[in-house]
């Protein structure tokens, strides 16, 4: 099951502004059969850790699918109205709160921790910075039902093992703690005016800023900002850090998570930057993004969030386009062009070996020429496939 | 690959009103997973016969979703405005349309015929008569740039192969000719007051009504409507029939077809309902639609059409929620409880055998009880799957 994935290095940027809107593409072959293969490789992973999938609807009403862990993406949700009702209805830009609806209400009684799995397209009213696309489609998973390090690890390290299988090199996840830098400015009781060029200094990761606006925190923020980097290290410097109990208590618990995973998925390479947040919407605890190394575009992310009805969760969501683009090349079909009238059960039997059977519908002149002109690889040759 | 889907029963009027939308609907565990398994056993089929996959966006300029063949669904579509560009776009409520722009556009200089194929979600203003989603999931092939009674019977064939890999029962594929009724009507010059209630006369099947507004072909359209049948019998009737030149041509290509689809799918239930027109969109030929017999719900369609720059085509598309329901059921993946810090590489190796391994995450005083809780067939005990 590894090289599922062909490298399409233009997929990214070819885009056809005349036919489409910005943001959305056509995949063309060879590419949306790898991104489905590759998508249904992934699924069949969480699919044998337990996770059983689940398939919302591409819309939903506004007031369900923007409602809890939703609110946070209202902004880039598409609104459409029900003819029959006339309630308006947003076209999803993210899967997590659905399954999360569906968690809190169809499937409340099921027995917790619930794991459920889901794959799909998703529509954003604007492209992010790091990717014009507006159209992304995920493939996650969410542990509904339990808060522990161990729930945390379990999602890394089955996303670890997915993308392994898809072959995709020199994976590394990346931890953050989004609520700690919130956490420790309100603690602090910096004055107003200083919160949000600190917050954007931070963001920038501009360490004079973070001493300019940090007050009595610059020492403790500048460390933090540092840190950033294999798990081990930044783990060092937190526990050498003084901290609020509050703080502390996140940073605890970012040691067990780093833990659990190590214990889960020895070998990970794992990073921590405790200090990030930007980018985290509506999530709670332990966050993590994933890359490639020597990649900018990120494959996926994920954290702790809370349900439907304040259900402890985590998930983690991999955009499958970003996963084409990291895979390694996929070996194509062989394709083979059956002459005229070919032997129905010789086809047959080819199909079952592997190849694509392209069926000639009228007679040709020249068979060989006829399947270069189709693109074939090979011609049935007297009852055989032969190389062209 | 048989058995692929199960049978649910009440998937179709299973309905949460008070969450979604009318004809919207969440599907659950084991329902979603098997969709998606047999989606993949049907495209598996169609690129197995050189059927290429292309995925086109959810979304598109209305002006290329429902232009040429895409114009005939225009009142099932859903529009939305690009905040980018303030132009109308379309969520898309079939996905022919966009095949047939990609033929006549990005894959204008690939060799012909084309052979494509795709599957995803489609979304309709209203629900249908037969069934209340508005979400449909499709999947289908087109065989772009040949007009051949060979090329219709590779439709039917290969549709046919693929719902024996989902262990369909019983299916069918009914054949339509809807240009006939209409040119028989044109061509026989009735009274234009006449012509409105011999066509709903014709929908109803209504043979004394058809005999009062018929005129001068009263006896042949009674003839051809109850011709409709078994294909040798309905082609007896058409052979005898008196036929201007024009509807001669119309069913001598149906009769080529009927013999190239005998010579490639023997043994295939086929049936011809010469006079039937309805429902048919963007068809300028043989039409066909698939049913599994006992049941009314349509599995499938699909017809003789014109792509962009007028090239014929031909194409069948499959509803995939509709073979779900039709199917047979699935044996559900065995389903283990691991004890909490189960050794890793036990867990992997059950994996491999078809198991889905679900982790205790902290430990539990009766292990078995818990894997009864979790819904588990089975428990890992002394390093082997123990039946519970």
């Amino acid at each position: 099951m590894t090289d599922i994935l062909p490298r399409h290095p233009d997929l990214g940027t070819e885009a056809s502004p005349a036919l489409l809107p910005a943001g959305l593409r056509d995949l063309l072959p060879p590419d949306a059969e790898s991104e489905a293969l590759g998508v249904e490789a992934l699924m069949s992973v969480f699919a044998s850790h337990g996770y059983e999938r689940v398939k919302p609807p591409l819309l939903e009403f506004e007031d369900s699918l923007l409602s809890g862990s939703g609110a946070a993406v209202a902004e880039q949700t598409f609104r459409l109205m029900d003819p029959d009702t006339h309630r308006m209805m947003g076209l999803r830009p993210d899967m997590t709160p659905q399954v999360a609806r569906i968690a809190a209400t169809r499937l409340v009684n099921s027995p917790r921790p619930l794991r459920l799995s889901y794959t799909g397209a998703c529509v954003q009213l604007h492209g992010g910075s790091l990717s014009s696309d507006r159209q992304v489609s995920q493939a996650g998973i969410e542990l509904i039902g339990l808060d522990s390090p161990e729930a945390d690890a379990e999602m890394v390290a089955v996303g670890a093992e997915a993308l392994a299988v898809l072959g995709v090199p020199r994976v590394s996840f990346d931890l953050t703690l989004p609520p700690l830098a919130p956490a420790l400015i309100e603690e602090a009781g910096l004055p107003l005016a200083d919160r949000a060029p600190l917050l954007r200094a931070l963001d920038r990761k501009d360490a004079a800023d973070v001493t300019r606006y940090g007050g009595r925190l610059a020492q403790i923020l500048t460390d933090l900002l540092l840190s950033a980097g294999p798990a081990a290290r930044a783990l060092d410097v937190l526990r050498a850090a003084s901290l609020s109990p509050a703080a502390r208590a996140l940073t605890d618990r970012l040691e067990a998570t780093v833990a659990a995973i190590e214990a889960r998925a020895p070998g990970l390479r794992l990073t921590v930057d405790p200090i990030e947040f930007r980018g985290w919407r509506y999530h709670t605890g332990i966050c993590v993004t994933v890359y490639s190394a020597g990649r900018h575009e990120e494959l996926g992310r994920g954290g702790r969030y809370l349900s439907g009805g304040n259900e402890p969760a985590c998930g983690l969501t991999l955009r499958t386009e970003a996963l084409l683009r990291a895979a390694p090349a996929r070996a194509a079909r062989p394709r083979l062009l059956l002459p005229w009238q070919a032997d129905a059960d010789v086809a047959r039997r080819l199909r079952a070996e592997g190849f694509a059977t392209v069926a000639s519908l009228s007679p040709v002149a020249d068979d060989a020429g006829e399947a270069r002109r189709l693109g074939c690889t090979h011609l049935l040759r007297d009852g055989a496939a032969a190389l062209l």
